[in-house]
């Protein structure tokens, strides 16, 4: 009896490949596609076809786009996380939700290998690698592409001496899209002084006015959009990217260290991803108190690195979960918004947790809940400590 | 023989309210103004004639721009430092400086008090009273404004009577400018959910079409801008700010804790530092490694936390100092920037200390450095832990 | 009618001082005393017998030994927090559950104003301040005490005038007891270089020999001593301190930063928190992953800082205990120690969510889990940024 | 011509079998020792010995005592650096320098390899491994008793069959000594549960009464024991090392987190570096204000982290160790500890930079820098945002 592999698979050529070479060396191959939003029905169909005319034994599509959302978005939004305070990790997180519904698909086939067709050159292959060897260290792992380090060329002439013929052409820019964004590599984004070409972009600009739009947080999460009720997060996502990318708002490059220490620059688009997380962040900034957003910042920068390096397994992961949950009781409220053409602007909020309530002081403005002898107190009292070391240890400050 | 008092003099209506109320109280009055860039020569001698007519002892005019670059303007941007991910922290840092410089002339003049002009419920009262708390513990201060509460219609009338009658009308905008941007307090900004007008801004968009410019960093310090180079700091910033602010770049409104502990809101205009920040952000992405950038984060956000609340003089601030100084030795390079109206786009960097050098292995590209073996045992051995913890626990995903 | 005033009230001549000089202020004096574990039956009879003797109108004993553990030392042991490397939080936790109990009770009782007998240089004052002004602004705060700044000499008579005349001699040492532990102030305790003397600590050396103890822990919490099973934590950190205080174990001097800036120095004895801190932290080493360990460390610190300063009641608190009280899902397992006169060994644990299990590898051990190959892929790897850092910048190592 | 391979060589088992295995290879091996303070000039003498028998090309012995003060111990001092609360690094600070001056010599001799005696399950490969992987990526590493996993019978037998007889011995505890501690090993130290007898350690009690010994600090930096003043701090450490291993000082056992991700268990007898932390932490407590202790403490324990794991040459290290320095500035003075059998008590200090000087007020008494009024001023606005948090979301304490 054949011993079976379970592969990544994906359509494209170096998933194609490794089918092709997987069943050379004996092996059933039992191909699977993880969808986390960036597939329509068309789209996995067609997949699946292509599957099947390379000869896998059975192909499975894995729909994990609710489950990406509740156990992953839901944070990336609470801890309002944007790499390098700039990429909302949409790559980086799918990638992790895809390997684990690969991997619970191997275990439930008993299977005897895993294979993915991830480069030696990147942070997907440690995002997979790890997954899988955390989950099933029992399962080996195959990976034809890094360990052949084929050509486009060599990869397309063995697959016809398989009898695969096809059109292989590479498109000029690699695209990768899911429900948290689009990333965009191509040739501009080896170098590290060029953008992306407004074409590269899988969103282009149809809007040249501008709109306001409403959004509606409730405990942290997206439940209306302009007085429309979303009972599911995710449909508000998708029709917010909808309105947004109208605009090509939420264009632009991450520079960053990768998994394996060389840095890396990739191009993104994520309209949806960054009005919500800067609308959130807005939001809190009213809502909540100095050293919760203190501690949201260092813990969600945290699960934000952990993520992109594929250790969402960590168990400090949950930990931190719960804190972030924690902190949104109080998060509920309006964020107005204004879109314009490449670009958008927060207007303002409205909330019943608003702590900017004009019944306990005004900024600026005088006010009754306290005197100016408070305040002499209070700053006579926070000056003690250094007062005290400067005429301790005679420090003069030069001006 | 009367009793010396310094007071922090604008010309406004509060502190010429304040030097006739303290010659009232049978003092000597001596105004001071502090110039961290917000001043040109005109205005500084207008100030200077109008305390004489309001009869002051003596009236001195404080620059400090270079130290306020030198001691404090220099490390903000080392640390990328926005506050709340927004504020360059503009009037903040400007108070400390302004009040370091009234309190040392205090000194020097054997000053029985020292005088500001602010009110009860902002963060500069703060400032002021740290600052001479801790360098001038046995000055008294002064606060008529902040003590008394008056209306603008009381001040008025009080100068009146000391036949100082002047058309003190109340600008709709309250502007605070100096050399690390411009704050603008309004109607708007005392509520939550109104933006300022466009008019209320210093600068009035005049190019509608795009520009690139370059910035060229050393060390950290902007060094240079179009292939021009400036040995001083202070004047590239007061250029950028030139260039930028033809395109009304870099507005937006801070929301944040004050410290007294109510919520504020104010605008603000600040194209170069702005501009600055981000450029040099983007370049040590490229010329720091993962750890620096971290810890550059986490300091760099404290210091400006400091700073925003007025322990400057805390002895950890030297400390930061001596942190962010180290860790600018590579940050050497040049940015290139795309100015458009209300926005702008970090195109590249180019640096001899660019860790993203293709030499190395190239993102998403085979290379000779390492194997795909190599790459295994990385996650392999990477994974162990997590994977310990999940058999040990035998935790389940579900997903 | 006379205006109510609810006086925390202890018996001492300073709160005794506290009933008559409120008493002549024309108000209807309510003591309440709140027990945190310090007061056994008899001196909370004595405490009530005393009260009533000064006449108050009613005297009331609160007893939250159960919430003060449920709500606040569950955490001190999670976050296996000691302030500064060393003090248990003794004190500064009780504080606050008194004062919490005191504001409930004044709500309660509609009263107009609260006093408590806190002077104007320690940290209970701005405790019992903090709590009051966060959970009853409308109830003002009297603190005849601090306001008068009398002699002891000058309250014993002015007692006397009003009929109180008793011994009230002045202990040689300062002592709070509580469940979480005892401190101790004398006359050595205000200097920097003198230590107590063995008589001034609460418990005395009794037991000259060792003795090995086990104690057991579920999810963090104890759960058990030598084999005795106990539902009710507070029940054995009572009875581990009956214990383990024949050792004279748990003593040390704290030296700190008040919340008023000052530098103050307290001696403690608390031999059932430093053991359980640090028979829990050890069995965490075991059974916890790194980053779980080091975000602890750092949000335990926090909490502690907070709780030491009085803002038990700021909302981050709330979000750390659910982060601490997540990390707590492994933290099972038993811990041996070996109690000597003043100082205690920790032999091990057993715990069946110990990760160093021989099964994963041993440590200097050679193993099945990964190869030598492994882990030089991995070191390869690891290498990476930092071997480009030098490479690029061509560093040179001295040495 | 034969390739060259420098070794790190100890005179052990393992590193002899790698002289006869490397030469065996038909390769030139040069044998190296560096000496970090655990080696007397008869063990160096002896172990250069050994290594000609084995037929070494030529035997290096180097010195680095100094270098590993002034670029690493120094800094674990000033950071008050105990691993896991517990352990000084006395180990994993001494292999990066002893790997440093290994590769800093093989580059000097233009060597072909570079090979170190490690197991595959130990800390010390990755340390080794990276400093060669960063320093000279040129240079292969070899490995024998990684990638042969022999048993020490298998070793004893191939040195046989070269010519090597030796009475072997396993010594019952695997000892590593060094300026900074002495690492124990042993079969308790493998389990969770069990400790290391007395005997396991290098000193043994020989005082049982107590003495009281005075350190002097300047800068942080140890400058004198008992009124002998110490221009070098080595010297000061091997002497307060004399002086308190008579104690049997500083026991403990380290448990933690291997680089490779399995939990290890190590004992070490370190009295010296203990006694120091222990007394310049307190010295800093007094010194230095509350946030400058905040941030070393995170710092500090990064420091250690990377250190402990082999990445002290990341260039973060340089930026911690510029915080660090600037944080001494004011660490001077001397500090008393009372020395018992297996254990010491600090008793005080002695600072002229002591900032709990009566002279700013003392801890729990009354004093004239502030009043009762400042303090009521102080927590009013301190409860400020806490009192509107609980207001506006009407959160109802229940106790």
């Amino acid at each position: 009896m054949k011993k079976k592999v379970v592969l990544a698979y994906s359509g494209g050529l170096d998933t194609s490949y490794c089918v092709k070479y997987l069943q050379d060396q004996n092996l059933d191959v039992y191909s699977a596609i993880v969808n986390t939003g960036g597939f329509d029905k068309e789209e996995l169909q067609d997949i699946e076809l292509k599957a099947y005319e390379m000869g896998v034994v059975k192909h499975k599509t894995l729909d994990v786009v609710e489950q990406f959302y509740q156990k992953c978005v839901k944070y990336l939004i609470f801890g309002n996380i944007l790499k390098n305070n700039t990429y909302p990790l949409s790559v980086s997180a799918e990638r992790i939700f895809q390997a684990i519904a690969i991997v619970k698909y191997a275990k439930s086939m008993n299977a005897d290998y895993i294979a993915h067709g991830s480069t030696g050159a990147g942070n997907d292959q440690v995002r997979f690698d790890l997954v899988f060897n955390i989950l099933a260290p029992e399962i080996e792992i195959l990976t034809p592409i890094r360990d052949q380090q084929l050509s486009r060329q060599q990869e397309i002439e063995f697959l016809a001496k398989h009898g695969i013929e096809k059109d292989w052409k590479k498109a000029q820019y690699s695209i990768n899209k899911g429900l948290w964004g689009t990333s965009v590599g191509g040739a501009e984004t080896l170098t590290s002084n060029k953008t992306l070409p407004n074409s590269a972009y899988p969103s282009q600009l149809k809007s040249s006015d501008s709109k306001v739009i409403k959004l509606e947080f409730t405990n942290g999460q997206i439940s209306g959009i302009d007085n429309v009720e979303y009972n599911n997060p995710v449909n508000a996502i998708i029709d917010l990217e909808k309105i947004a990318s109208e605009y090509a708002i939420g264009r632009d490059i991450h520079v960053g260290d990768t998994i394996i220490g060389i840095k890396g620059r990739v191009g993104f688009e994520a309209a949806a991803p960054i009005i919500l997380i800067k609308a959130h962040h807005l939001l809190e900034k009213h809502t909540l108190a100095k050293w919760q957003q203190h501690w949201k910042q260092q813990l969600g920068d945290w699960y934000g690195m952990l993520l992109h390096e594929g250790q969402y397994l960590d168990p400090v992961m949950r930990d931190i979960e719960a804190f972030l949950e924690s902190t949104q009781k109080t998060v509920s409220g309006t964020v107005e918004i204004k879109l314009s053409p490449y670009q958008f602007e927060l207007i303002g909020i409205d909330s019943p947790h608003d702590l900017m309530s004009s019944k306990f002081g005004e900024y600026g403005e005088m006010n009754s809940a306290w005197s100016g002898e408070d305040v002499k107190g209070f700053t006579k009292i926070l000056a003690n400590q250094t007062k005290i070391f400067h005429a301790v240890n005679q420090i003069d400050i030069e001006l």
